[in-house]
């Protein structure tokens, strides 16, 4: 994940100034529609934006999906479509928005962040929701696969999702993107086991990398879903009219699922703190072990080389009876060794002594 | 304990979707139910869930506890004969739920985690309570010896659990399972007093290790049981038709209870902190003290050395006067030696002043 | 920036004491008006405060922009013009104030921290307001460039900015400020995933200095912009004459980016921490792996140059049999030279099995 | 101080057991009764709790003072004569609780901690009470010693504190139980400003064990004393028939002395952990200083002891021109001293360059 | 600072005991009165107490200024002539009180600490205030200078200071107490920068001395100061019949000041944690430079040591063919010289490449 993800107009601009997204980098637009009710579903994929107008006038509940970033031209005619406030479409666009919910005159805004796995690495995708009496209008710039079980769970016809209204299906798509965290953790998981299995084994930058690698990610991946609790505490909360009783206790599941994910995300980070301070004492200890071995056998052989060195010296033992008698001595070869014996015995008391081996 | 350990569905699938745990994990269900009233009790261990219909319909107290995972059959049974709400029901069999309180209709659901030490290592298992007016419905996956004790309290008849609703019982099975912390977190002072000896003694991996083991087992526990207490305090704040005045003074004793656990949890982990910190420090001394040894040996040995080198020298004394008269002196060696022993004592007069030994 | 910033009158001055800057710190004073309504506009730039005077007395919408410090005189103009309250007067002189809201009388008094990027360093620049029905006066020590993307804005003939009262151009004002934090925080972003890219290559002080520079720059940022928060919820809750009920879902939208930044800067933060822990473990691996090839040399050749010296020793070899007969031997050198091969051979396979290379 | 000092029942048992702490641990029980009215007063120390009944019959203030352990007989006589609520006792006995305050009936339990320096170490004693209009009963294992001074004051004839209630009582019972943080305290802070002397100068592991000791001292004297402020603001807060208003003026400033004493704490604490960090700064900078001398001595010794192994080198000069010719130079062995110079004194000026020395 | 500052009574002494300061200890006792209406002042340096007596009589202001420790005495001549609460006076006489306001009778007591800077070291004075309608008593151990700025102000005949009421003149009192914390942070900044070009410069103990000094004074001081926030909002919240309307504007000017010092402090205490963090990693890498050129040095030399010291071996060329043959080849020495270049370049080419110089 980037540090920095959203997208902004400089500082100035009007506020619900509108600029789409370059044509270059924008993804295809595909507008999905779902029109349901009890005893009957369209589900229509990849249609244009006028089309809609037609199911949303009637009082069957109404679900749109807008994949991939809209061109300006696709913005206007969404905004006409819609009736979107000119606000909480300027936040659709400039996607990396905080989670967020704002009442707009009788259509509810929500702005979540979507986790996703994508081949071992996280990525997260600005998922919004507008909320009317007979429609929710979904936008998303990734792909539709996900939302497809909620398609299949609306054709399924005697589904508790089909027989309730837009509020239940906004429950629906709120839950499905707040349970993407699951996996995601449960990743996160497994990777911090594999971790820990090898913090006290090794010491090379690899690991350390790995550690730096899931604590950004864990403390990016806060960020960004920590504000799921208070959306969805806020819906619980206040007295939106688009939201019925019977959907209550099920925002309450999710926001149960919130909470987990949040208390789970926290403990994960501890754990990575901990983990971290684990790994550098083990590395001191290894490093600890590495200097022992060094100041053993250095301290061990430079008394010894020393010796040696006195007897390799070639004073003149013509010159003078004290120039280097000892080494006319016919045991003075045995002598020395003798003398380095005893240097290195006492040297290993005293290391054994210290418990340095 | 690992890291993840929730049991969840693929994100999308529908609120309150039932999948019992494969067959081949599956431990053994049985039911164990005890009915009484003041005058009379029974108490029936492995029963089938049908068996419970009778007592469930009588006026009398019945605690029906559910051990083991049920299989997909045995499940829609339980759900039948219990009136147990679905989405309840699904946050029995995904076990792993953080502890939480959840009114459903005319029943109280109630998540927990107990804590147990098994040879050594703590095992957390989720008990879900079900209250109604006349029953309690218990779950656990593990054994149900910690339970027997309450059988054995209600058996006694003038006993203060028999005489009172059912309430009262779910008190004490609450009060049960929150007690497991105590000898738990006994059994962790244990460990950190030991450690504590460690610590400024020895320097190797192991001790590392146990500090890590320590360290993580509090984070996950705190993660497990930090929200009994919101739990018990919804209990004694809101007012639940379930839950009579009577019982209010002892469920304040629970949360006294819960109070105490979080706080000591807090305190040892301030505690493990700074047992790192100091093992941290204890091993730099460590280090200090070797690396001292070996700087005060090299140091006097090194020159010594370089000064058998120069007199282990060939150069061919008959060319030329200044080529090393030194070997030719009559006191030559003796000499060297006086300059050795000068050599040593100023470097130990230096790392004394030093205060390097 | 700086550690201290606030300009301050010596303990015990009378409050609203106005103290104008030395004047040769003093950067020229220049006031710039706009008067507009819904029909007409005019804007004058670099006049005298007094010919303020008949646009103030109109029912049209007014702004004045006052730039640089002013002089004693100018203060006391200034003043007596815009019926300022001495106290508010007094904040605005003395800058590195924080960020707050206060009422006076019937005017609404504002203190922004404005953070802009100066070539590759952030600077923030107080930005003050009064806002009353039918004027705005700011005040800005800094460069009139970033304001006169409002005016251009208010030229506009049919801008929401025009048709709007004074509470709209505040609004307009107060988002141009906050939002200069997002191009200041995209470029700390940018500086942290450089950093990021070095910390595990290099371990020099250029890398440490990097990092605390921007970590003081973000603690000092941080401190600048976080009562920001409480300014715009101030504006929110408390019931201020001045501020209309159509605005508010503006400012809303503005409090919304105030926490977007502050939650940005927090996890900027967060993400800090975690970078320096980092490169210190990268440097101690590099140090341990210095350290590493240190020992394994010295530890395989400080033998084998005591083994050479032994031989280098001059025992006189006919003083007796036992003085140095190695020397003598047909394959003594060989014999030697196996030695030490062995040594090294042990010695790596030694280091091999503690995984030392 | 023990890190887990709670007594508690096995998880399961019945709420309000008591049970007696074993014989042979148990203190020898003494009871204390004073019983005063304005004009007279009786004390009596060590009498049987069966004494005290006619005392609590009468409308004179009695304050009974139980020290040490009661055996199990002792415990019913006390509930009868006391008419104590079994949850309040087994508390009582359970020692090691939480500080809390708990209505029963018309009593009103409060259970404190009174940490006591004795021969230089905390301990912290358990200090029950139970008020109620005309009586105050306290429990405690420890010496009556602290507690005598209360008796003295009693005596004094005009002292407000003989002619107050029993609120007043407790008031002087808990002010002497909070006001004995205060000399632990004081002695902490002595220790504290000798270690301050200690970590720049010494780094050996004894400083690094008081550091540790003064540390968990402070961690677990927090918290044991930190919940005494939710005690006394309860007092203060909650409306409590047993407390009279003229006494809460004395009880706010026992409040004012409860906050001090936990504000003096965290204090302690901040400096603990700024004092180990410089602590292990202090031991770093002396490894430095240490591994610095040991690089110069050692880089500068090793060229020159290379140099004079090169001309021990025993290659036979007769065998060929270019075998040695230096040896053969008249001045060779002075060139190499100029040699070896010469290296020692570019060594020298690398090393100042980097300031090494 | 010292760590524990607080004078305070043998735990059991009756509330409201005064002691004075030991008759050695006691700085000279003086008291000024400045009397004032709008019309006409009298101020009085170093007077009797009982000499003010006739001023609090009558309806005009009454400033009272106690300066130094008090005798046993003069403190009955004070509590007499002010008629001031004894639990107050307790809390002037035991200086080291945490800053609070406690209202008595009708009276407002209030504590507060004030911050000089003495010649390089911090120093903070307990200053305590007693409100009635008609004077203001205020008490300080130290010097009287920096109190007579107000008499200044008071001398001043149209200032605001004069002629408002005794609430405004606290206010003003409140105000230079408060304020005197700005210069002390301006001098901390002032460290701070000084500090901060030295952390990643040098890497002795004094510089580490000079961090631990500002951060333990930091926390002193923030211990000191932080409940200063408090005292003033219930000045502002609760309504205190000595404060009027009026003033409350000045008051919010004042909690404004606390806010700013609270939060600059807070924020040189995150700075100071960075520092030390970057002072550390600093000296790491210093440490890490020396080892390496320690291990650069040593493994080159090394293994040409021991080369020269294979050639220096004494074997007996006549003993047998393969005894040191190299020695007798013509051009050996130089063989031997390219040998040694040869692994003086491998090793060069080795730590290039390891990037270790």
């Amino acid at each position: 994940m980037a540090f920095f993800t959203k997208r902004y107009h400089p500082p100035g601009t009007a506020p619900g100034t509108l600029t789409a997204v370059p044509a270059d980098q924008a993804a295809q637009l595909k507008v999905h529609l779902t029109d349901y009710t009890a005893d009957q579903i369209t589900a229509l994929e990849d249609i244009e934006p006028v089309e809609c107008q037609p199911y949303l006038q009637r009082d069957s509940m109404t679900w749109v999906h807008v994949q991939g970033h809209p061109t300006e031209a696709a913005l206007h005619e969404l905004q006409a479509a819609f009736k979107l406030h000119h606000l909480a479409l300027e936040d659709v666009l400039n996607r990396g928005q905080r989670p967020k919910i704002e009442p707009y005159d009788d259509q509810l805004f929500i702005v979540m962040s979507m986790p996703l796995m994508k081949s071992g690495l996280v990525e997260v995708q600005q998922v919004s929701f507008f909320l009317s009496g007979t429609f929710v209008i979904s936008f998303c710039e990734g792909d539709f696969a996900p939302f497809r079980k909620i398609v299949n769970r609306l054709r399924e016809p005697g589904s508790r999702l089909r027989s309730r209204g837009s509020d239940f299906l906004l429950y629906g798509l709120l839950d499905l993107v707040i349970d993407q965290g699951f996996p995601v953790l449960e990743d996160f998981g497994q990777q911090m086991e594999d971790l820990e299995e090898q913090i006290l084994r090794t010491s090379d930058n690899e690991t350390l990398e790995r550690i730096h690698t899931v604590k950004r990610e864990l403390i990016l991946l806060r960020h960004m879903l920590w504000p799921h609790r208070e959306v969805i505490n806020q819906l619980l909360r206040d007295d939106h009219a688009q939201i019925k009783e019977g959907t209550m206790i099920y925002l309450r599941d999710c926001y149960d699922h919130t909470i987990q994910l949040m208390d789970l995300l926290e403990t994960y980070r501890d754990m990575m703190g901990s983990m971290l301070d684990i790994y550098l004492s083990s590395v001191n200890n290894r490093m600890n072990e590495v200097i022992r071995v060094l100041t053993v056998i250095a301290t061990i052989f430079i008394p010894l080389t020393f010796i040696t060195g006195i007897y390799g010296m070639n004073f003149d033992r013509t010159a003078g009876f004290w120039n280097m008698p000892e080494l006319g001595l016919p045991y003075g070869y045995v002598l020395v060794w003798l003398l380095m014996v005893g240097v290195v015995a006492s040297m290993l008391i005293y290391f054994r002594r210290r418990k340095w081996f």
